[in-house]
């Protein structure tokens, strides 16, 4: 995979083990991990060292590549039963997003199609490979189209950290990056994002290593920017997207958008076709709960009383009357979404699940 | 002053100096902290060791009596100018709460009106203590208004901390406190308030304290948790309400006015009279901006990027139309609010500023 971007890697295959980039440490480290097993890749995922939708789907893959490559076996049907036994563990991992199990079916297919051990592990491993590739000039199309609706003096805000979640540029700060490279005087204004504080530790980072003008606000203050007027346009990611426009992600957004649509602020999403999932109703999506001593605590010190119980669920749930348009990499889906998604997917010729 | 309540008291009058509740070291520890000079009960403010909007009011109080009380001023002319400009020492503290405001007035316009300077000196102090003793029997009765808006089976979410930023039991949270005591089955849905996380360190110590059942959220759990039908209604208290219904509150206040109108919950705010203020505008009142640092550290660890720079509007402006009723000690304000509250005001005999 060749460096597109002056943007920082998340993630390099090294024969024998992935090495990604470790986004517990950041903003004051930046260190790199080995991933040794599906199991490292696994505990990564869950532990949220990696993070992001795109980029758990690349690390899942290459996962079940390592998988193809360590096994003994001999037989593709040895080899397809040991990979679905991983996919299953993989897929377990983070219930909610889309791009984990679009990958992993993906790589799976491949492994079942091959004719050989053999060839099955070259494919799989080069079907991951693509896959990682693919993120990186997907986001590059998406920012592009993403960028045509960013205007000099946008004051943008944006929630969680859509960069270091993928394997290069980034989805929603991709648009912002794009856009800022074209010579368009824009700000950020990025939202902590508790729990995890992903905006406060990465999204921070990004911007100041781009060098765009941001600034950091609680989660709370959403609603104070907006009214002071000091944000036109609001640009988020997504984990999922339904047929019908209906965003899952990190939770927060929903907030923001209810926001957004008082205060006639457009809201978008940059999801890459990934994300997209044509088939599911919203009532099919699991929203995974983390454990609570996320909310109890940060970087490890307790904030709450002991004895608090607190609630954690990790995304939220955007309906699509709240959005004002999706960019994708095949183009910007306007409503009525149902039509635009639909269309937008089949030009990517990506297959949904199964390829 | 008598214990009413069961309540944690977070202020006491010592003599020679005032004892507070350090609410910063909560909820780890409870500790209490002597403020010897108005210096020393302004800084304790300003770094909101002493902190909500009643309590403060009652702090500054006591910092004029103590003033008073330690002058060696022989005049009541030399007593009123030392108390006037520590007056404004101790009004420039926190701009937005209307108490603040309140209680210097009156314990002013009661020094402006003694004969001597002994009559002086005993009248400050009387009028200090009546106005800590008034907080407690205020609180009580306006409990005892808002429990009427609360039935069996309520969960209510409730924002920042309400109760230990009153001498006891609290304005919110006093409701929350008095219908549980009723015997009501209620829970209540926490919000961690960032940055200064008076949810997650105050709210939950005296929910936890009380027996009653809750929750911790994270402030962009909110819209998650109106959407999933978790909450039924809203309950905030205020640092200062307009005469038209306008409320100013803690940072999120106003996002989480805008969800509870989306989902058609009620949003509550208990407010004593000392807190409306019916003469100024929106326009004139000062939203306090605090340090940086509050958003870029939690508990002195740094979460943000090097070089991030962050917003920190302490408190925001919810609009009267979001506002469902307004539960004060002499009843509950409804719309029309220009209307209610000027007789609810008129009511409690509390004359606005210079008594």
């Amino acid at each position: 995979v060749v460096d597109l971007t002056d943007d920082l890697r998340t993630v390099y295959w090294r024969g024998s083990s992935i090495e990604v980039l470790d986004q517990s440490k950041l903003p004051s480290k930046v260190s790199y991990i080995k991933l040794k097993s599906y199991e490292d890749a696994a505990e990564a995922i869950k532990t949220m060292r990696v993070r992001g939708a795109p980029l758990i789907g690349v690390v899942a893959a290459f996962a079940l590549a390592l998988t193809a490559l360590q096994s003994r076996a001999t037989s593709v049907n040895q080899l397809v039963e040991e990979l679905r036994k991983v996919h299953v563990v993989l897929r377990s991992t983070r219930p909610t997003g889309r791009n984990l199990f679009w990958a992993l079916d993906r790589v799976l297919g491949r492994a079942e199609r091959a004719e050989n051990a053999g060839e099955l592990r070259n494919a799989v491993l080069a079907e991951a490979l693509k896959i990682a590739e693919e993120d990186v000039e997907t986001n590059l199309a998406l920012a592009k189209h993403g960028s045509s609706l960013i205007e000099n003096g946008d004051v943008i805000l944006t929630h969680c950290n859509t960069g270091l979640g993928t394997v290069e540029h980034g989805t929603a700060i991709g648009v912002i990056k794009t856009s800022f490279r074209q010579g368009k005087k824009i700000e950020v204004i990025a939202t902590e994002t508790r729990p995890q504080l992903q905006g406060a530790r990465l999204t921070t980072f990004e911007l100041k290593r781009e060098g765009i003008p941001f600034r950091l606000i609680t989660d709370g203050m959403v609603g104070f920017v907006m009214a002071k007027g000091m944000v036109n346009k609001v640009l988020v990611g997504a984990d999922r997207v339904l047929k019908d426009g209906t965003v899952i992600n990190k939770i927060g957004t929903y907030t923001i958008a209810v926001l957004a649509k008082k205060h006639s602020i457009p809201f978008y999403v940059a999801a890459p076709t990934s994300t997209i999932d044509l088939e599911s109703n919203v009532e099919d999506v699991a929203i995974e709960f983390r454990d609570q001593n996320e909310v109890l605590t940060v970087k490890g010190q307790r904030i709450a009383c002991e004895g608090t119980e607190a609630l954690n669920p990790a995304f939220d749930v955007t309906p699509q009357e709240l959005v004002t348009a999706i960019v994708m990499e095949t183009g910007i889906a306007h409503p009525p979404f149902d039509v635009s998604l639909r269309k937008l997917v089949k030009v990517s010729g990506k297959s949904q699940f199964q390829p």
